[in-house]
């Protein structure tokens, strides 16, 4: 089972990845149950696309009614709070950056625990982390952020694959994965803080 | 196994769902082709989610062709008829909030069967009932219309909340389950006939 | 498990679906790991979409390594290409209508071996040889191009209605195969040469 601390490190990242989605949909004159029902998604939609993959039954969130309440209180704190100030949006990049790395590592170790080969595990970390805000954007109707010039999905990617290259090296699961958690957080609070772009792709016009 | 009544009201609902896709594509210039996908979609969608998400295998449209024969078929209708005459809004209406309280109340009491938490019996009828709609809506390329001002995933969540309550305090089951779905349709029709929206959920400017 | 030259074409057809992915993404200014996504998604969503529906695990893509790697190198060969050329346009309209000949019949094959009705069948072809494209569009923020004006599910679908037809008519699967197969490429190809089109539905105004 879950360590008590790494539980609450998720449900703080579940928290995190609501507000998000719960700001995003702000912006999109939704109705209340809009911006809960896109903070929900944003938050679990990762997670679940990985347990559908690996057939992982059941489904993360079924067994534990918190998270679904965490999120949702979440959603509505910050629709409320929304109405009288401006998010404090520098501070919720970096709660982001935290959850990412906490969904990559956690969705590289589920996919470990498989057998499958290190290419799908880093594929499995970049879904758990980032499939929920891809399809918070298709909902709001926007091609998604993550895939327009953000080093978001690269820095789970890269964490994920430093993870387990660190165990291959026989570094300790934990500490392992723990270093990749704090460098997918390095890479996206640098890529925030110098504002670090991808190139982009062209046609030739 | 179904009843043969509950199969003929699923066969409605699905037929109701199915017409609401073709109008909804009718508008989008889409081939025959996308309109029929639409079609199914709409009306298959929220039940393929939820059979996914509980592992139930197989998809309840994989046994019974007859389902996806009405389906096609109320899609085409829909498409002569539209070529001719102004579809009849109102009663479509009428029936799709029929439709939304039998497929949200029948999400239900399949979660149920898993003997999966109250919250979560709540969201699979909430999926059972909207998913479909939500899709349609995607490809269609438009913010889902449930996310924005209507009492639509609301009335499934009553409606199914209303199911679990009357259950707990000792009602019979059958009844529970149609009590639920006319709460569901009534709440549809009130927010059709005076126009109820939720309030909005904007940040400040 | 797969003959040789089957397991290259399968190899061919992704990555022709891949560079479809890389092309369309790349007009809509995504970064680099944005075109890549959108490869991998076009070339194996309609098969995952597929496996999850017919509870097939792992998912075709797990075993093998080798799919993400052809895939991924041809997207990033697409983008390197189309920096200095103009893509051959017809021929990926060709190789493309290949693929999807590939992909529908054996999608049809996959789902008769769970002993679906035909129609069924049908559908899972054309899920199949489809579904990748239309996430891909989805993801593009455009209304899905199979929607709108093209010969193309239908080309699955009639290919797949043959090799079944085929089939029941008494001739070898493997020869019903590449006739079905054979079928929806010349269906494509003739769509793409003579620029037909299905009629739009409409709604009278």
């Amino acid at each position: 089972m879950h360590l008590p601390l790494l539980y609450y490190l998720d449900l703080f990242g579940v928290a995190v990845f609501a507000i998000s989605g719960a700001l995003t949909a702000s912006e999109k004159k939704l109705d209340l149950y809009g911006v809960v029902i896109i903070s929900i998604v944003t938050a679990i939609g990762g997670g679940t696309l990985r347990d559908l993959l690996l057939d992982r039954h059941p489904i993360f969130w079924f067994e534990d009614p918190v998270l679904l309440i965490v999120i949702i209180t979440a959603s509505i704190a910050t629709i409320i709070y929304t109405r009288f100030h401006h998010p404090p949006l520098r501070v919720l990049l970096i709660a982001d950056a935290f959850g990412l790395g906490l969904f990559a590592i956690s969705g590289a170790q589920i996919a470990e625990a498989q057998n499958l080969s290190p290419l799908i595990v880093v594929v499995m970390a970049a879904i758990t982390g980032t499939a929920g805000g891809l399809t918070r954007d298709i909902l709001c109707n926007e091609i998604p952020m993550i895939l327009k010039k953000d080093i978001y999905a690269t820095a789970a990617i890269s964490g994920a694959a430093m993870y387990l290259i660190l165990k291959a090296l026989g570094m300790n699961g934990v500490l392992a994965g723990v270093t990749g958690s704090a460098f997918v957080f390095a890479v996206r609070i640098a890529a925030i803080t110098f504002r670090l772009h991808q190139p982009e792709s062209k046609l030739p016009s």
